[in-house]
This record gives structure tokens, C-alpha cells and sequence, in this order.
């Protein structure tokens, strides 16, 4: 029988400023390199493509950067978040760990996306920019972005990996029904797409392919920019929104994280819960941060640390990051938005630091912690969140091995409604880990660019 | 741009008692007949599918009726459900009339349908019950009841309408993924469906239909006891912590509608909603209320205020209610939750008392209004709220016509998003308005049983 404790904060304290961890770093960011010239680049390579403000967002290291009115004003449609203590979840484990999750499928969109499709879209409009280019894996980034979108008034392109754009239409109609217009990538609409069509008309896609798609229609448009939904540092920075809520949240608890966990893809909802708790952590405190991937998509923990480009077609800036190398196609999976060959340079960086550690999973054993979940405190995850259940779980068993009551924090970053489908497999036993290529890895890594 | 105006009371306002609105009525609400004799029903004749808390709440006139603490703290988990100023919608509409909406889609399953499947799950579970049977019609009740269920241990057989069963593939995989088990109906498994198929091998179900098979299999097994998801008082009953939040946080903004609506279906949400508006009405306040039904399913506005069986097998008690007969199939349509014979007696009685307002719409002008407010609100209406929706757009042009600045409220029931079909039928043009057949209507009232 269900115990619900949950901490809500109220409206009032909805955070005013998103935390920037670059202010904290022990050692700063590698710079980004120019992708044709190899040399750092600047503020104004980046202003084709993105709004001023988030440029200087991106480069930033002040400590806190104010959120705009009109931003949080939009957050309050479902902000605050709910972090919840999962009491029959401990239970089911019999465990005496305490586990307690944040949890961001309250948004319209279902996901922690919005927090930074929002400012997104906001920045935007602000100067003047009325069309919006993304890309998308699972869809929650894409159908974010297109509900920030007809909130402010402009108009949002999303390509949206084939794999997924054929697995997901229900994704898809969500764009739609926000105004949206959703094309399934590779497309024949960018010099891009017809490159890696003409190499393999049967491209099942990926997201580094979908972002050069996007890239490539921002820079030829003057009316257009582009929005990322993941991997930047302004990105990062949005998403942080989460941790600060869960630490006032925490306080209301009367507890503290032992352990915080995220699935980590391009790396924004681990980043959001995390780097807050990094700065702690950079400060003396114990807790330990785990970052958790898809062992189809294994970035940090089979990746190498290098510079790599975050796409595909090679058309944006060169980043230092764990990456298993831009033409890497990851195997099709139910966790479209963790499918990326890159991880977030930040993210990337505090590996580095050994400020995190990493793991990976299997997708049907994720299902499997999903259900699990489900079942015990009566929310179906997304699939990419299944990942940080998962590694929730095993830390709770380890506990209960150990007979230590650790507290455990970690993110739902989001519902499952639209990934029924995946269900349906779990369930009917029709769902396989996809094989990890070992020499397709080594290939790639052998075609990463020759800097830094 | 947004100005999102949410009123998010604190966890410990959600309220400790649900309204009865039985103990209000200037008249009784005339009694059951039992199904057989045509003679009033007493608490026994209902024990063999109902827990005995739930047949005392079905007839009890005490005014409030306390939520159990167990109940209380499975609400909290999305509770207390927010109240938000569509301002955006407004603008869009250029009305003077201020327009706000309960969001009862944050629940876990998406709908208000967890208020009552909570406290049904609880009090079977307190008198010994290990198996529910229900119907459901688009699977909210359904999914509702798997969820409550899967968080109290109780194993739930659904019978889900077939025409949805087909269309919503994906609430069925919701029920599995919490543990329940969902059959299409008719089915093969019980009397009342081999009756149906016997006559009509390809029938696509009906709730009457659902119904019967349900109630035949609780009356049969000592272990099952039946749960209703909408008609009956005791739902009517749970419903109301949704009109009694929203008492309060219309407080919190300063304002009182002058206008309540909510669609109405089998009724539970629009009680939920409007039952203590009508207290607050009988006691003098000139509130006006509003049921909105789907046109393909008229019972308001083209049913006959008889006694009627609930199910279209004949098993279960005659109630008076508004019904378009338990022999009438209505058309299939995207509002699956709306398309029931009908109403329940609860609310038939007000409407008869001249305390509510029926109107009917058709479903394409629905979505078209449900896509309108999902640019403008971000969130993803149920096929059935829209109903809702479209009934204050139009009281606010209205009010835009006359000049007057009158307050809206409106229940926004639950979300859309396994509903995506529809918006896709509906943008590219393919949803159609299921034709109303004027001469079956006839045929069925005619079949009307004769008593009362």
C-alpha cells in the first residue's frame, strides 16, 4: 500500500537564477574548435546560428544567471516539480536505503525538455527570430521545442531520426498539434541528408545526422536559428533548474543525497539534477554522482575523451568531449534520446575531474526496473529514465546487501505515455539488446579529427 | 507570449472530506429498482459486487463523507491538482471574459479517474477483495483502476469497449504495464458477451456491453467485486475533491465563476467539478452550469429523463437517469469516455431540478477547439475534455459579443496524449462527425423497461 511523501515547493520559490558550474570548475572547459580551421573559436562563429544572449550563456562563467521573468512565468505551468520519496518502491526492495526521485514528467511535454526549450524560444523571439530548426531522437526534445514554440509565436522545424519518426508517430502528431513540422532525417531537404542518402538509402538515422540537417537549414536562413536540446553549456545551464529545486526540496525532507543518479544521452537532464550537486561536491561534500548510459550507445564509459564533432556532417564546432566518434551510428533502441555519439563537454569534463562516476545497462533489464517502478509507485517511465531506475535499484540492493541506509536521489526525467509500444515488447518478451558493434566503434574512433 | 497564473494549493489543503450533494437535494433522488423484482433495492441486493463502505457512501445523505488517511496519501502523489488562468487563450480569443481551468490530467494515469479508483481499491482491499472487474470505454477508467490496483495489490480484469481497444493500443499496453489484465468486449469470456456476438459477430462494443460482462463476472466469483468508473453516487462522491479544490483556489485568485462547465459522459467528472458549484447554487448563488456531450451521444439534450438498466445485458439495477435507452449503440467516436446510454441519476436529477445546462458539439469542432488551446495553453486535451473546452470558448465569444467580463471555469479532465490518432485524423482532415441515427434512437427508448 502506497505511503506518498511528497515535497513540493511553492510557487514562490520556483529558483530565480540557473546555476552555471563553469564558475566552480577546478580546471576550466576545454575551448570549442572551429570545424573547418581547427582554431578556437568565438562568440561570432556561433551568431548565424544562435540568439546573442544564449551565446554569451554559453561562454559564461558567472556563478548564477538571472532566469527572465517571461521564462519562469512559463515554468510555472508546471514547475515547481514534484520530488517524491518512493516508499513502496523501498519496500518491493526491502531495502534500507531511502530513495527518493525528482520528477519532471509533470511538463506539457512530458519531459525535463522544456526547461530549456523554453528560454530557448524566449531568446529567440526576443531578437527577432521567427523560425526554429531542431533535431530530434525519441521526440521529447522535438515535441519541447514545439511547445515552446506556439507559446512564443514561432514557427519549429524538428527532423526527427527515421527510426524513431517511424517507432513514435504519436510523438510526431504531439509536434503537430503544437504547430509543428516534423520531417523524418536523413532527409532529401539539406546537402546532409542527400549525403548520407546516397551512401545508404535505407539510413535508419541518428541524431549527430539529424543536427546537421537542423544546423545546415539555420545557417542558410536568415529568419531561422537553431535550438539544441542537449549537450551545450546553455543547455546544461537551463536544466539546472532541477537540482536547485531538489535541494530546497531535500531540505524539506530533513535528508541528503548519498548518491545522485541520472541516465545520461547528450547529458541536460543529468547535468540539471547534478551539477548542483557537483558544486557541493566541489566544496567537500561526500556525495557520490552516477551517471547512467545505454550499453548500446556506451559513451562515457567505451568513449573516448577527445575532440569530436557533434555531428554527423561535420558542421559544427569541434568539442572535447567522450565520444565513440561522429560517424558511429548507434544500434536502433526504445531510448532514441540517449542514441547520441557524443556526451556533453561539461558532463565530459567533470568524468575527467572524477567528480562522476559512469555505468552502463541493457535495455530490456532498464524495462524490466521500469515495470518494476511502475508497479510501485504508479508512473510508467520514459525509457531513457528506466536507465536511472535501474541504476537506483542496484545501488538500493547494494544497500540492502551492505545493510546501509544510503539516501538516493535520482531523476525521472520522464512519462512513457508515448512509448507504450515499448511496453507492449517488454511484456510480449519481443524486446532485445541491440548488439554493440566492437569494430564498428574502433572504426570511428580511428576517423576522429586530428586535434587538440 | 505566455503569463502562466497557476493556483497550486499547499498538500496540506487537499481536502479531508468529499461532498455529498445528496444531503443538499430540495428533492431525493428517486431510488434504484433491482434489475428482476422492479422493487427498490436495499443495501444487500448490491453486496455481492460492492464493498460495504462503498454501498453505504452510494446511499448516504450525510453531507461529508471523510477520506480515509491511506486514501489521502495515495492523492498526494498528484494532488493537489493545479487551477491555471488560461491567459494566452483569452488573448487569443480578444474576451473580456476570464477563462480558468482545472487540470485533472497530472494524475499518473492522466485523468481524474484516479480520484475514485483510489478509494475503490482501498475499501475492496480493507474487506478482503483480491480481484476488480470493469469496463472501460477509451481506457482512462481502465488505466485509472490498473494503476490504483497495481498500488494496493489487487489484481483488475478490464473489458474494454472493442472499437477502442482496436484504436487505443497503447492504453491498453498502460493497463498491462501496471499488471492488469484487458479483454476486448464483446468477449467470449462471459454470457452477456456470447449473447451480444451470437446476435452480431462483429460488434465494437458498447460501455452497456462492457458493463454487463464485468458485473456478470464479480456476480459470479466470490473473490472479484465490481468497480464503476463513472454514474453511480459513491463516484459522483470521490469526484468532488475537484470542485472542492477548485472552491479554494478561486479563493486564492479572488474571483468566483460566474459559469461552470465540465463535459459529461457517464458524469463523474462534470460532479466532480460541479456538485459543489450546485451547494453553493442551491444555496443562492446565481452560478451557471454547464454539461457539454458529444453529439453522437445526446443524453442530456435527446435522451428521456425513465428508468433504465445500466448495462445493456439487463444486470444491473434500473436507475432514473437521462438515457438514450441500454439498447442504443452510439456511434463510435475519439471520446470513447462520453459514449455511454446514460447519465448518471445524480445529475439526470439536477438537470430535471433546472440546476445545470446541457449542450451537445460535434467532435471535429471539438478538436478544432482542443488544438486552439493546446497552441495557446501547451497542454494536449483528452478528446473528451474538449468537449469542455469548446463549450467556454464559446460562452466566451459570447461574452465577447456582449461585452461582459464574466468568469469561466472549466474542467480540463485529463490529457491526450494516448489520444494522438485522433489529432493526426483530425489534422489531415480525416475525422469525421459520426452521423446520429434518429430512428434507432426511437426504437430504443421504446424499449424502455416500464416501471417508475
Amino acid at each position: 500500500m502506497s505511503e506518498t511523501v511528497k515535497y513540493l515547493l511553492s510557487e514562490d520559490r520556483i529558483p530565480k537564477a540557473w546555476y552555471n558550474l563553469a564558475a566552480d570548475l577546478p580546471v576550466p572547459l576545454p575551448p570549442p574548435l572551429h570545424p573547418g580551421t581547427g582554431q578556437v573559436i568565438g562568440p561570432d562563429d556561433l551568431a548565424p546560428i544562435f540568439p546573442k544572449a544564449v551565446i554569451e550563456q554559453e561562454v559564461s562563467t558567472e556563478r548564477w544567471i538571472d532566469i527572465p521573468e517571461p521564462v519562469r512565468d512559463v515554468y510555472r505551468l508546471w514547475r515547481p516539480a514534484p520530488l517524491i520519496r518512493a516508499r513502496a518502491l523501498e519496500k518491493a526492495l526491502d531495502t534500507p536505503a531511502k530513495l527518493y526521485f525528482k520528477y519532471e514528467g509533470v511538463s506539457p511535454a512530458g519531459s525535463h525538455k522544456p526547461n530549456t526549450a523554453v528560454p530557448q524560444a524566449f531568446y529567440n523571439k526576443q531578437e527577432g527570430i521567427t523560425r526554429l530548426s531542431t533535431e530530434t531522437g525519441a521526440g521529447q526534445w522535438g515535441s519541447s521545442l514545439a511547445f515552446a514554440g506556439s507559446l512564443f509565436g514561432i514557427e519549429v522545424e524538428v527532423y526527427m531520426v527515421k527510426v524513431s519518426y517511424q517507432q513514435k508517430p504519436y510523438r510526431r502528431a504531439l509536434m503537430e498539434t503544437y504547430g509543428a513540422t516534423c520531417i523524418a532525417s536523413p532527409s532529401n531537404l539539406t546537402q546532409a541528408g542527400r549525403d548520407i542518402l546516397a551512401k545508404d538509402p535505407n539510413s535508419n538515422g541518428s541524431l549527430g545526422i539529424a543536427i546537421s540537417e537542423a544546423v545546415e537549414v539555420a545557417a542558410s536562413r536568415s529568419d531561422t536559428n537553431y535550438a539544441l536540446g542537449s549537450v551545450l553549456n546553455h543547455v546544461c545551464l537551463h536544466q539546472t533548474i532541477i537540482g536547485e529545486e531538489a535541494i530546497l526540496q531535500m531540505e524539506m525532507a530533513g535528508d541528503q543525497p548519498d548518491i545522485v543518479i541520472a541516465c545520461t544521452g547528450g547529458g541536460s537532464n543529468f547535468a540539471g539534477l547534478a551539477f548542483p550537486y557537483i558544486r557541493e561536491k566541489i566544496k567537500g561534500s561526500k556525495v557520490r554522482i552516477i551517471g547512467v548510459e545505454p550499453a548500446s550507445c556506451p559513451t562515457l564509459t567505451r568513449g573516448r575523451y577527445a575532440y569530436d564533432y557533434g555531428d554527423t556532417g561535420r558542421l559544427t564546432p569541434m568539442v572535447k568531449m567522450h565520444t565513440l566518434g561522429s560517424t558511429f551510428m548507434p544500434p536502433g533502441s526504445h531510448s532514441g534520446g540517449l542514441r547520441y555519439h557524443g556526451m556533453a563537454p561539461m558532463v565530459s569534463h567533470v568524468k575527467e575531474l572524477g567528480l562522476m562516476e559512469a555505468r552502463a545497462y541493457h535495455q530490456t533489464e532498464c524495462f524490466a526496473a521500469a515495470a518494476r517502478f511502475a508497479r510501485a509507485e504508479g508512473i510508467v517511465p520514459a525509457p531513457e529514465s528506466s536507465h536511472a531506475i535501474k541504476g537506483a535499484i542496484d545501488e538500493a540492493l547494494r544497500c540492502k546487501v551492505e545493510g546501509r541506509a544510503e539516501t538516493i536521489l535520482f531523476n525521472l526525467s520522464g512519462h512513457g505515455h508515448f512509448d507504450m509500444q515499448a511496453y507492449t515488447d517488454h511484456f510480449s518478451g519481443k524486446l532485445i539488446d541491440p548488439t554493440f558493434n566492437q569494430s564498428a566503434l574502433d572504426i570511428a574512433l580511428s576517423e576522429l579529427p586530428n586535434v587538440g
